[in-house]
């Protein structure tokens, strides 16, 4: 059965207290819009709509960035629901199918449970998301009947006997996209608040001889995001539940605690990752692998056996091969390393394509900006780069050449070639002597004239 | 009404198990001293006079440093807290007004409360600071008639109904000044330790027909510091206020529980500070800046829109304007960089001066010492220092100016010129080839020789 | 009275869901191994025999790096704790006295504990290790009468009334060697998993009119290790411990949740250590040394006064003396500093004897590597080398000898001598105008090329 995401994501998040659009805060480095978007990707949907309002340039921009085939469409005034959900109704001209309602602001929502919902739909007409609340406060509640849904009621027309229930709506639904469509033009805005709400739906679809049906899952995946603080304690969550995962994948971790990661962060088993690291978006870590104390990833990927840091500084578009060694304060980035390079000591290598088995020198630069451009560097494999060596880029050096350690290497060096730019060293005796002699007496002449 | 500060901090701190005096431990990063210092100073008192003892010479030092304008007595003998008090009646020579009597070793109280304590004068003669202890143990107790403070009553010497009052003395006093110095004369040592106690006052101020109140803080604000474990508790408590603090005042932080304050640190709103960052004191950042992770800031000023680390080191002195870029291990210290300016990569700029919009290339070194004095480096706005450039200080690059990669420049650069330090590139073919294959050679014959 | 260490480490930990031998994972940096024989050792035992099995030759290589002398036994089939100490029986061959057994997997067991149990051996023949369970669960129960140790009852085997009995049974075994061996020698398999418990030694001794006693720990001792999630939490019991166990001696800590220790870490009486340090194995800091942020030491030493870091890298065979100075992207390895010594800037030392008050400046590098061989570099005392000096080793630079800035040294410097390596610096007025507009012309018609 085709499948059509409908994401709400138009609210404008006043709670936040922030300019920036509430979808649009960030959690565990992605959009909250993405996390949502993403499991509802996972299902292959063949179309995506977003329901975008406050901010919706923005929210758009971000939307497509993560899914560029998605549609968004605007929510000019945010009604309610059931109007946001109408919104979708032109972008899924011709569309044959399921639609699922989800959430930009309800990022834990996983795939297993939107796969879940989208089995039930085979039992039901319409299938609604429930969580069993520990503490239900003021959430609507729902009233089923055996395996059937009867009605989502809302806290405050609840009955005491309704407010007894524990199991609560999240506000996901999928239900046959016409079926949908036509359940939200039925709801109306008769009510204090004069919002169109999709809750409202179940009880218009019985009213019609359609039947509805509960998925259940754990409450933390509902778990909405309307304030910093909420933001906050979602990404405290995230990381928990993240590091825990990871672990009980064989990832090894000492520090557990003390480690970042990304929304999207990929750690291959028994890949070890010492205290103190932060990963940044679009990482992926291969199996054995090992991450040292105080590095920080973004954008890479370290391949089987490479040893990254302490102090590593890999930028996006740095792919490590396999055991290549960088660390102790050397930064990559946009710059490919084959298998058993080394660049061990205060380096900066951006740009760059480097050979198997090619040693980096310490203090080594690939001077790859002149202001205007950016030039690549490329060295071949099993060369020896001195320490020192400034790699004026575009440049090629060849496989097996060697640069002097100081040098400055402004032409291509050909295989097998030593390129050296070095002074010859001269030595003057007593020189420092009497220059420390000089300075000194010059010291002592301002301290007296200081009167120290 | 005038106002003097009389702030104790004579005591010992045998339990501190330290030679330092007790008032000197670090919290925060500052002397506990200057914690409730800081507070008093917020009234702008007329006069501040600090009662020192144990480690006096070191006390003064510290309280001078950090208000100048401080007056520093010495309680030659410990004998008590009214002693202390009245050691301060010379510095208070001709001053008319009221004095506060606060602690060198309780370093929450608050701006806030003093200020409703000096309120509390219009109403009584004397005032004394109280909290609601959780648990009250063997604090004093304040004795209470409606508005008006009856007497301070020892735990010791309290009876059961008087132990059942939650209401305890934080020894905090506020009153005219020359009624407290009447008062603490007045207080006699009759009493098991031979002591004389500043708490004695209210009952004598009462038998001389004088009213007493009591003003009410937070326990939290009247903690004390006696031991090492007190203090790292201070810590704590220290860290996890000053961060939700931040929060609710609208800073970023995703990981607020790995970021570290100094006492004084300031953040704008919608400043952003990555994981694992930490403050040394007398950081401000405004608003908009970010803070990335494995960045490390003291005494240095960061402007809205600039971009410090991960890996940036401030130093004292560092001064970085809007739109400023600096990090991937770079160290700045003493040093004015204008609007603009870019220093990504593995840099080290002391005692310079940066215009606006100048790039400075990876692994650029300002050389301000020669061992003697220190020298500074100017650089004018517009101009791209190449990588590896060295500065040999005091030199002068003008606007617009470039340098060579590698170079060492040691005279100055007028605007628009290129300064230029390099050996040309020598290229010998087949060298590498050739001294690798002599060094394989060499390595060969030795491990024959051992055997290997 | 002679000791010989019997400690089983044959287990293959099948819950570890790993490759490598169970003892042989690491806790705080150190093989699980070793922290068992390390308590042993302390009592200096005449022989120490390890009784291996899955992957023997692992276990071999592990347990005789850490302790040469010991002997390693191997038992093919594991048929039980009897039938493992069993194995010793040959190693022991010739030697009198005392045997304990230790567990390879149980690596918080005390000296004290040990050394206790070897006392009791004064009192009883056999003397087993026993502790108070907060939960007792399905540990075996120690049932005595008085002083004496009547039996050890299995859990399944255990009546109402012994179950009800807190005091368990650690397997830790102490013995006359010879004695032990006959006991063991007549354990039998007649039980439902047809192997030979060490506990049925205890009924056996007593059924031959030998005594049996207890000594007592806390149960945190006898903690053993059996899957990655009971190594997790061993290793923040270690980090808990260690970090209080440092407090308590005197040394400073403001973040101690921050700072990670190996298991031999060594930290003088009021040394510094600042958040965000880790330490791997083989550190000694002395007393008054500090630790700054982000610093990361492994098998080096940090004497009195020193200060290292922020972001300081020490590796193994960095030897600081007093008052020497490291920090700001510095990193050492195999090298002495001698007192005094100041590199404070991104700098690399390695294979290097550095003299007394000797300046490194910024960016110096010490080219140790060739590609085959490493060379060693030699600097005086009093010398100052200036920044971004390439010491190409094998080099000596002499006493109060000096560099200039930029320059490869490749000859040895004499004392008082300067060696200066460096192109007289060039300008060429306008150049850099020039060159400038030419790149913008060049971009901007790249840009109209594109279409942008």
């Amino acid at each position: 059965m085709s499948l059509a995401l409908i994401l709400l994501a138009a609210g404008k998040g006043t709670r936040m207290e922030s300019d920036l659009p509430k979808v649009l805060h960030r959690l565990a480095q992605a959009p909250l819009l993405w996390h949502a978007l993403r499991a509802g990707q996972a299902l292959e949907p063949a179309r995506s709509v977003v329901v975008a309002g406050h901010g919706a340039a923005e929210v758009e921009a971000s939307a497509t960035d993560f899914a560029p085939e998605a549609q968004v469409v605007i929510q000019e005034e945010q009604l309610g629901t059931a109007h946001a959900v109408a919104q979708a109704k032109p972008a899924l001209d011709g569309f044959e199918g399921d639609a699922l309602v989800l959430y930009g602001d309800t990022p834990f929502i996983t795939e297993a449970t939107l796969e879940a919902m989208r089995e039930a739909r085979a039992k039901h007409d319409v299938v609604v998301l429930g969580f069993e609340a520990a503490d239900p406060g003021r959430y609507g509640r729902l009233v089923t009947q055996g395996d059937a849904l009867e009605r989502i009621v809302e806290f405050k027309d609840a009955s005491e006997a309704q407010r007894a229930i524990t199991l609560c709506n999240s506000g996901v639904v999928a239900a046959d996209a016409a079926t949908l469509m036509a359940l939200v033009d039925a709801v109306g805005n008769d009510n204090a608040a004069g919002e169109y709400y999709l809750t409202d739906i179940v009880e218009i679809a019985r009213s019609r001889g359609l039947s509805a049906g509960v998925v259940r899952c754990d409450e933390a995946e509902t778990l909405g995001i309307n304030s910093r603080a909420e933001l906050r304690a979602a990404e405290a969550a995230f990381q928990t539940r993240k590091r825990a995962e990871l672990l009980d994948e064989g990832v090894l971790m000492t520090a557990p605690e003390t480690v970042f990661f990304a929304w999207d962060t990929y750690i291959g088993r028994d890949a070890e990752i010492e205290p103190n690291v932060v990963f940044g978006p679009g990482v992926t870590v291969e199996t054995g692998a090992r991450i040292r104390a105080f590095s920080h990833l973004e954008g890479c990927h370290v391949s089987r056996g490479a040893i990254v840091g302490p102090y590593a500084r890999l930028r996006p578009g740095a792919e490590l091969a396999e055991e290549v060694h960088v660390g102790n304060f050397v930064e990559v980035k946009n710059a490919y390393l084959a298998e058993g390079v080394k660049a061990n000591h205060l380096t900066y290598i951006g740009d760059a394509d480097i050979g198997e088995r090619t040693n980096i020198g310490a203090g080594t630069i690939t001077c790859n900006y002149d202001g205007f451009f950016k030039h690549r560097t490329t060295i071949g494999k099993n060369a020896f780069i001195g320490s020192d060596t400034m790699l004026v880029a575009p440049v090629t050096v060849g496989d097996g050449a060697m640069t002097g350690s100081g040098s400055v290497v402004t032409e291509d060096v050909p295989a097998g070639a030593l390129a050296l730019g070095r002074t010859k060293q001269v030595t003057k005796p007593g020189f420092a002597t009497r220059l420390r002699d000089m300075l000194k007496a010059k010291k002592a002449a301002q301290q007296t004239a200081k009167g120290e």
